[in-house]
C-alpha cells in the first residue's frame, strides 16, 4: 500500500493527463480561447476534489480509469468557477495559482467564454465515457453535477457571498454559504467517485455526511489560510477577506477557534467513515490533509 | 392539422410553461438570482430553438411530452449566451428582448452567475428526464448537447467572433464563424428534438443537412434585420455591427444579395427534408419563418 504522498502525486498526474487530453490543443481554432482554457486549468492547484472523487472511488471498489474522468469534470468546474470568481465584476483578484489570473493574463471576454466553455466540457466528459457500467446511474452523475454547479449549489453560493459583502452574518448564515459555495461540489466530487462503483444506500449516507463536514472543515481552513498565510505561500491574493469586508469563520470566531471548529468536523467526517473499514483509508488521510494544509 | 401560427403559439406556450416550472422561484434563496434567471429567460424571444426541436420531433413521432425538455434546455443554453454576450466585457448592450439587460436591470455580477446557472440548468433538465426511451441515447444528447455549446460549438464562435472585431473577414471566414456562433446550437435544436423519436441514420443526416443551412440562413437575416431595422421593432440595439465594425453578410454582400442567400440556404434546406414527407411540414413552414421575418 502506497503512502498518501505517493497516492495523492498519482492521483495529480493522472487526472493531469486526463484533463491535457480533453481540453482542446491550443494549435485548434478558436486558438486563443483553447490557450486560456489550457492555462486556466493545468499546471496548478491542489486537485482535492479529484483526489476526493478518487478516494470515494476506493470505497466503491470503482475503477479508476472511470473514475478519471468524474475527477476531470468535478475539476473543470471548479476552474470555471475559479476564473468567473477572478474577474472584475465579482472577486476582482490578479493572482491564482501563483500566476496572474486569465482576464488578466488575456482578457475579460476570454476569461467569461473560458469559464462557460469550461463549464461545457466538464458535461461533455460525463457524457462522452461510460461510468459506473449503467447508463441510468451515469445521467443521474450528471444531474447531481448540475444541480451542484447551479443556482442551488455553487453559483448560488456565490450569489449569496456577494450579497453578503460588509454585512455581519451569524455563523448560520455563513455556513448557509458555504454549503451551497464549495460544499456542494465537494459533495458532487464524493458522490461522482462514489457511484463508479457499487455503492449502497447505506454509504451513500455515510460518504454524503462524511462529504458535507470536510466541505466545511474545508471553507474553514482557506479562511483561516486567506487571514494568516501570506500571499506568496498562498498562490493567490492573500488577507482578501478582510480587505473585502466578507464576513469569514476567522472574523465571526477568531483563527484559534476556526480552527478548533475545523478539527471537529474532522472527527464528525471520520467518524462516518467507520463503517467502511479500510476502503475508506484515503478518505480519512484527505481529512487529514484538509484540516491541517499550510496553503 | 392548425396552421403555423396557431402551432408556434401552442409550442411557444408549452416551453414557456416548463421554463417557468424548471426556474427555481424568486422567493427561494438566492432571490435576487432566481429573479434574475426568470427575468433573463422568461416572457420574451422567439423561441426558435424550440420550435425547431418541437418540429424536428414531429418527423421522427417523439413525444411532445418528452421534446419539451430538450426545447426547454437549448432555450436556456441560447439564453445564457444572450446574458453572457450582452455584458460590458463583450458586446456591452443594454437591451434585449425590449428588455434592460440583465446586467443593466441588477448588475455585472448577478449577470455573470445568471449565465453560469442557466447553463447548468440545461443540463440538469435533461438529465431529469426520461428522453428517448433510451437512457444511453439520452447520455448522447446530453453529450451533443455539450460539444454544441463549447469551445468548438457556440463559445468558440463568441471568441472568432470578438478576435475579428474590426477585421476584414471573407465569405469563408465569416461562415465559419456563424457555423460556431449560432449554427451549432441550431443543429442541437434539431437533433434533440428528433432523438426523443425514432431516429434512422438516413433521417438524421437529412435533418442535420437542413440544419445547418437553416442555421446560416437564421444569421444571414439577422445580419439583414440589424442594418435594417429599428431598435423599437427588433426589441435588441439596431446597427450594432455595424458600430462595432463588425463584419457581417450585408458588409461583405450588400443587403440584396444577403436576403438571395438567405433565399438559396431556404431551398437548400428544404430539398433536404423532400425524404421525410408530410412529417416535415413544421420544419418546412419554419424554413419559410426564418428567411421571412421581420424581427
Amino acid at each position: 500500500m502506497t503512502d498518501f504522498s505517493a497516492w495523492t502525486q498519482a492521483c495529480q498526474a493522472r487526472v493531469e493527463r486526463v484533463l491535457a487530453e480533453w481540453l482542446p490543443p491550443s494549435d485548434i481554432a478558436p486558438k486563443r480561447l483553447h490557450e486560456a482554457m489550457r492555462y486556466a486549468v493545468l499546471g496548478g492547484g491542489k486537485r482535492v476534489r479529484p483526489l476526493l472523487a478518487f478516494a470515494a472511488g476506493e470505497v466503491t471498489g470503482a475503477a479508476v480509469e472511470q473514475v478519471q474522468h468524474a475527477a476531470a469534470a468535478v475539476e473543470l468546474i471548479h476552474a470555471y468557477s475559479l476564473v468567473h470568481d477572478d474577474m472584475p465584476a465579482m472577486d476582482d483578484d490578479a493572482l491564482r495559482r501563483g500566476k496572474p489570473t486569465v482576464h488578466v493574463e488575456f482578457d475579460e471576454a476570454t476569461a467569461l467564454l473560458v469559464g462557460d466553455a469550461l463549464q461545457s466540457l466538464a458535461f461533455e466528459i460525463l457524457a462522452a465515457q461510460p461510468l459506473g457500467g449503467d447508463a441510468t446511474r451515469q445521467i443521474g452523475m450528471i444531474g447531481a453535477l448540475a444541480r451542484a454547479c447551479g443556482s442551488r449549489g455553487m453559483a448560488g453560493g456565490q450569489a449569496i457571498d456577494l450579497a453578503n459583502v460588509g454585512k455581519a452574518l451569524d455563523l448560520t448564515e455563513l455556513e448557509f454559504m458555504h454549503i451551497h459555495k464549495t460544499g456542494a461540489l465537494i459533495r458532487a466530487s464524493v458522490l461522482l467517485g462514489a457511484e463508479c462503483g457499487r455503492l449502497s444506500a447505506p454509504d451513500r449516507a455515510a460518504l454524503d455526511h462524511y462529504a458535507k463536514c470536510i466541505g466545511l472543515a474545508f471553507q474553514i481552513v482557506d479562511d483561516v489560510l486567506d487571514a494568516e498565510v501570506p500571499t506568496a505561500t498562498l498562490g493567490k491574493t492573500a488577507g482578501k477577506d478582510a480587505a473585502n469586508n466578507k464576513p469569514t469563520y476567522v472574523s465571526l470566531l477568531g483563527a484559534a477557534r476556526a480552527r478548533e471548529l475545523a478539527f471537529e468536523l474532522r472527527a464528525d467526517a471520520c467518524a462516518a467513515l467507520d463503517p467502511l473499514g479500510p476502503t475508506a483509508r484515503r478518505l480519512r488521510e484527505l481529512a487529514d490533509f484538509v484540516v491541517e494544509r499550510t496553503f
